[in-house]
């Protein structure tokens, strides 16, 4: 394998044999809801809480990649997932359905892109022959977890971000049909001091730029190798700053081809979000949904997935801890 | 590399470079007391809270392998890092001090081990130089986030564990001096119903098995080619109904050679710790520390450590949902 400081570069990539992804009703109501596989018209999935709602929401996604794969659940080696809940729960009890041997892990909002690089490397090393990585979250499991019950209607600042109901899933297999990933770039601490949970966006921006500059260093390659490169959720206020920071690193990046998973997946001009979207879930579902449909329509060729994670528990912000943030970043790219 | 339906066997074996443990007061009372680099005399180390107390051990764990390998962070390529506190802070916070990219891992008191198999993966495949596997725990912790806030003093019953004050960390390398990583077995998830969080180990011990009995089926080896056979944290209730499990699956295993870290860590006849050890920090040490030290005295050459995780969380508790269980074994043996 080639490797640079922090990337690995798959000689022969792994290839996304197939993908699903579910989401709620306000992913349902965005401008990408005809790229998700399942749209459920309530947050609670006729579920007895929001926690069975999450974990339902990730076998669903499951089920329907191997169906798309034509594929049964045998032919499954691995099961490499994590989500937002304390001790990953929805991803475990998740796994449990699904049978096939687990590897927890967590990454915050970054577990999306985490899972997709190891399960590749698992993948490209010869340890399996398919797996699956796959991540979710849910609005009202975060919400309560994170900030407030329920069922008290908080309040927000605009800063803040909105947990996507949703779950997204690849399978990653040695050969067949399907984009490849060709690299993935793993994330260190960076924490700038921010300790506002209600601005992730911009505690995550320097954790994103720092990913950004290590994958085009290891990779020797430029923005302009990228028709998109797409940050997991940093939001209306976390993306102008890493373009901003970017840019005074001497790496800008132009608009039209950076974007931002939070940004996609919500109408923000029109629906109820704050900043944007953010959780596991919203760069799986925009990347595994979205992205590999554009892919496989000829409109995007080459792409670099960098998920963003704000690292915080309630209590290490209650102990008046600043915000380790991480990126990973991983490409992805067409085949002819 | 060569692999089974759920094991990787490392053709060119990565290598335990240099190890860390650092553990509290009751493990320093315990009869492996000798084997560990560091032993705190007061559960708070300093520290203003038990959650920056946790990190501390991780952080100092680092530090120690680092300076027993001779090694500066800078040569340090990953960390894979995990823990039992919500977003497993922990671990992440630690990274944070230690620098270098951080994949998080979770598998309860498992993640000892699947942090290993993943580092070992990374090396083994060219992924990485050198990798960082490291777990912690701390009672108090623990106990406040699982179970009562630690002032309550609250009874227990004598199937509950008590949590390991700890933290090990592991260097591996490709290449070096020290014990092989020859293979790992990834567990899958096992769940047989039982839903009494005081009762851990009697919920593990099934998932113990799987993972026993895979091991042998892919690797095609036996117990007899293992010196020690030990399980991650079953303690006194879990470790005998494993070891009749595998009596009743043909796979017997005679108790000189069955043991279990959970067990091995305390004097459970003396020390107030119901039916022994748990935490991922247990097995961290026990291998780390103790078993790492009679290999390089020669007193054991083949050794598999069966790390097992209880993948509840109070709120799935509270929901009367069942404790998946999940155990990821690593084979460790000495070199000529």
């Amino acid at each position: 394998m080639k490797r640079g400081k922090r990337s690995w570069m798959f000689p022969s990539p792994p290839v996304i044999r197939a993908a699903g992804t579910v989401v709620g009703p306000d992913e349902g109501a965005g401008p990408l809801a005809a790229d998700f596989d399942l749209v459920h018209p309530t947050l609670d999935l006729g579920q007895p809480s929001w926690e069975k709602a999450e974990r339902l929401l990730l076998e669903q996604a499951a089920d329907i990649a191997l169906s798309k794969a034509g594929l049964k659940k045998d032919k499954l080696q691995f099961f490499v997932g994590g989500d937002l809940t304390n001790q990953i729960i929805s991803s475990t009890f998740a796994a449990r359905t699904i049978g096939v041997p687990y590897l927890g892990v967590f990454g915050a909002c970054s577990t999306a892109m985490e899972s997709l690089a190891l399960a590749s490397l698992m993948v490209a090393s010869g340890a399996a022959e398919l797996v699956a990585a796959g991540t979710c979250s849910h609005n009202c499991t975060a919400e309560k977890q994170f900030r407030y019950p329920t069922e008290y209607g908080s309040q927000k600042p605009p800063t803040a971000q909105y947990t996507v109901t949703g779950a997204g899933v690849a399978l990653i297999g040695a050969g067949g049909e399907g984009p490849a990933v060709t690299a993935a770039t793993i994330g260190r601490i960076v924490d700038l001091g921010v300790k506002d949970p209600f601005n992730m966006g911009g505690a995550m921006a320097p954790a994103a730029v720092d990913t950004i500059q290590a994958h085009f260093e290891d990779t020797g390659r430029q923005p302009e190798d990228y028709d998109l490169i797409a940050t997991g959720d940093l939001a209306a206020v976390g993306h102008p700053i890493a373009a901003e920071l970017l840019r005074r690193s001497g790496i800008p990046i132009d608009n039209t081809r950076f974007v931002d998973c939070g940004l996609m997946i919500y109408d923000t001009s029109k629906q109820k979000v704050q900043a944007g979207g953010s959780g596991c879930g919203c760069s799986a579902v925009v990347t595994y949904g979205h992205l590999l449909k554009k892919m496989a329509q000829g409109e995007l060729r080459r792409v670099l997935v960098v998920a963003t994670g704000a690292l915080l528990s309630p209590l290490s912000y209650q102990q008046g801890e600043s915000i380790p943030c991480v990126a990973h970043a991983v490409s992805i790219e067409a085949r002819p």
